[in-house]
């Protein structure tokens, strides 16, 4: 019997927790609240990783230990990773946990980046504006998600209130500035590796954002073939490069043919819950099949698919599971708002059945503006 | 927040859980032994359908409630309804735990089924043997399953070794002497019927049993458009007529193009496991989806399925785990001589990959015996 422990208790441990079921597998989750929805599924303990007794505890009930969020510092990983094996690996995880480790890392492995500049002053803020030119975007290197921790400037004359924003955390979580990317798309590789070094990715995946938070993902992303092979290849240099174990996501954005790297998220990824039914294996499969050290499953579409995802509230189901392709996913947790709640799978044999699918739902919940970049990305 | 009570904990309530989690449900689930595997993913009371104080919380703390297993007592479920919506309903659950009343509907719907007689004496049995001749079998008409409570009769001298294996269950819970079919091959048809009394069927399954117990599953069942239309029309009759609602299995035998009908199963069955990676929507959710009156999900297969059972320990899951198509189900049970510990779906794009797959999982494995008449039914 082997319990795998995870570091963090929301949708995205509990979507691991009910896909390693199937593997015979037991978890142990641990998050600051007691109401964390993973706890629905899964045995749970309260508590903190700053909290060394509770870690204690944790680590001595479990064989392996995973994460379902990146923020763990690296200092209790490692503390874990001294008891109990941890993928991915701290070092892997600290990379991913700083944008400015993460980029510099990406440039050195030839992976193509916006401009980008540390900043831990006004002074070094300003230096790094007259080089990268705006628009930019001023973001803490550590932390932030979701577009939190971004201000976004069009102007030089916009220094001051990016400051105001963000200056206080210079000195704490860092800061580093960006060139602004007129992208003409997102997409993102979703992609594990196993104990043994294996590689497998996901055909790759256009992602919609509102507000810097996901809103639409489409698998495959309909960019032509050496695109996506050029980012599947810079998926897999990085993970050699980290000996990465477990999945992952790297973001970039397409502009004019080109790939710009984003950043690296060290753990499954919104960008892939489509894979639970758009693909023989889902990520969250696979994550367990890698920290576990057994085969990795087949990477495949099983259709075309499309993930909604539900912010705040959950709409009604009825119209997703009236669709023949419409699977859903209510994360059993309550609404508030900018919270990520639940996500809807649809799934279709042909990029026209998915699009009048995605017409039909968007529709019946009065979420046309939701659908309407996907359905143009298909026509 | 919708709390579903499940009565038995066993792997069905364990993969309804798994199933229902995504529509953000909560389970309860009640079972007499504290280590039910359900009890991994869900919550669990630990306590009898006989004992009124145990059910009676079961029924406080759920909103509608189902079972994992056909046996409880039509009492305990009548009970059970006048406190809380109980799907499938006490008087289908009735029907279906009794082979007697069981096959009398069935021809009373006109569903051919083959020869049968209750028993009740040791005088009837012979009058019942002297009308149906042998080979038969004498069967209980409750409680049975997995083949056991039968007994098989190749010749009337077989008489007195059949009353002295089942004579004393005569008048506790009854027998029935049914015609031995020869048959060419079993089916099942897995269907779903919503509380608005929408039906739907999923494609029919060829089923090998070794000593009674289901060994493998097939899907679609290779047998012809008109005979699995036939199968599908009795289901359809059996679920209106019974105003069945949730999943259930109707299992029959084929001999010469003809259908003989043999139980129905009021609840997920393990024939109809396959459709968790094989169908656009799985038994499991669409039995919760009837339960709770929301809209039913698409039936069509996702590929070819073949579902291979495991009985009393888990083989090696890497050779499955190896296979693109293949799916692994460990219920997180001990290993015991006879019970149902797991199970594998192993599934294709067509009949040729699909028997190729079995071939090579059956060679690693050292399970040729259990693969072969899969592949033969393949080619
Ligand atoms: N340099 C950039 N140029 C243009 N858009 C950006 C840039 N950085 C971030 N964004 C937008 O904001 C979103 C969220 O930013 P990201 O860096 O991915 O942070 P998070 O960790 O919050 O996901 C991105 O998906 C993209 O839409
Ligand atoms: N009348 C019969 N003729 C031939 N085989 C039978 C007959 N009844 C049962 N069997 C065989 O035994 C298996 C189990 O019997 P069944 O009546 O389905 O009981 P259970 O409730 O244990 O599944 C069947 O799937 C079939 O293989
Ligand atoms: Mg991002
Ligand atoms: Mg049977």
């Amino acid at each position: 019997m082997t319990t795998v422990g995870i570091l963090g208790g929301g949708q995205l441990a509990r979507m691991l927790a009910l896909s390693g079921a199937p593997l015979g597998l037991r978890f142990l989750v641990m998050d600051t609240v007691a109401d964390a929805c993973a706890g629905q599924f899964a045995p749970m303990i309260v508590g903190d990783w700053r909290d060394e007794t509770a870690l204690a505890e944790f680590a001595s009930r479990v064989d392996v230990a995973t994460f379902d969020f990146e923020n763990v510092p690296a200092e209790a990983a490692q503390w874990l990773a001294e008891r109990v094996p941890v993928f991915p690996s701290p070092t892997a995880l600290a990379v991913a946990q700083d944008r400015l480790a993460e980029k510099t890392l990406f440039r050195d492995l030839g992976i193509p980046v916006p401009p980008f500049a540390a900043v831990d002053s006004r002074a070094s803020l300003e230096a790094a504006i007259a080089r990268i030119g705006t628009p930019c975007i001023l973001k803490t290197r550590r932390l932030g998600y979701d577009g939190k921790g971004q201000f976004r400037l069009k102007s030089p004359g916009d220094l001051d209130a990016a400051w105001d924003a963000l200056g206080v955390q210079a000195t704490t979580v860092g800061l580093i500035l960006e060139g602004f990317v007129a992208f003409e798309s997102e997409v993102s590789v979703v992609a594990v590796r196993g104990r043994d070094g294996e590689f497998r990715a996901w055909p790759i995946t256009q992602n919609w954002h509102v507000d810097g938070v996901l809103s639409a993902s489409l698998a495959p992303a309909p960019v032509d073939a050496a695109l996506a092979d050029a980012a599947v290849a810079h998926a897999r240099a990085l993970a050699e490069a980290l000996s990465y174990v477990g999945v992952f996501a790297l973001e970039l954005f397409c502009r004019g043919g080109e790939l710009l790297a984003n950043e690296l998220a060290p753990r499954v990824h919104n960008s892939g819950h489509w894979t639970i039914e758009g693909s023989e294996t889902s990520q969250f499969q696979n994550h367990l099949r890698a920290v576990l050290g057994l085969p990795l499953g087949a990477t495949r579409m099983v259709g075309e698919a499309c993930m909604l995802n539900w912010i705040g509230e959950m709409p009604d189901a009825r119209a997703v599971l009236a669709e023949p392709g419409g699977h859903w996913h209510d994360y059993g947790k309550e609404s508030r708002a900018g919270r990520k709640v639940g996500h809807a799978t649809l799934r279709a044999d042909t990029p026209q059945e998915l699009a009048a699918t995605l017409e039909r739902v968007g529709k019946s919940l009065g979420r046309e503006v939701q659908v309407q970049p996907v359905i143009a990305a298909l026509r």
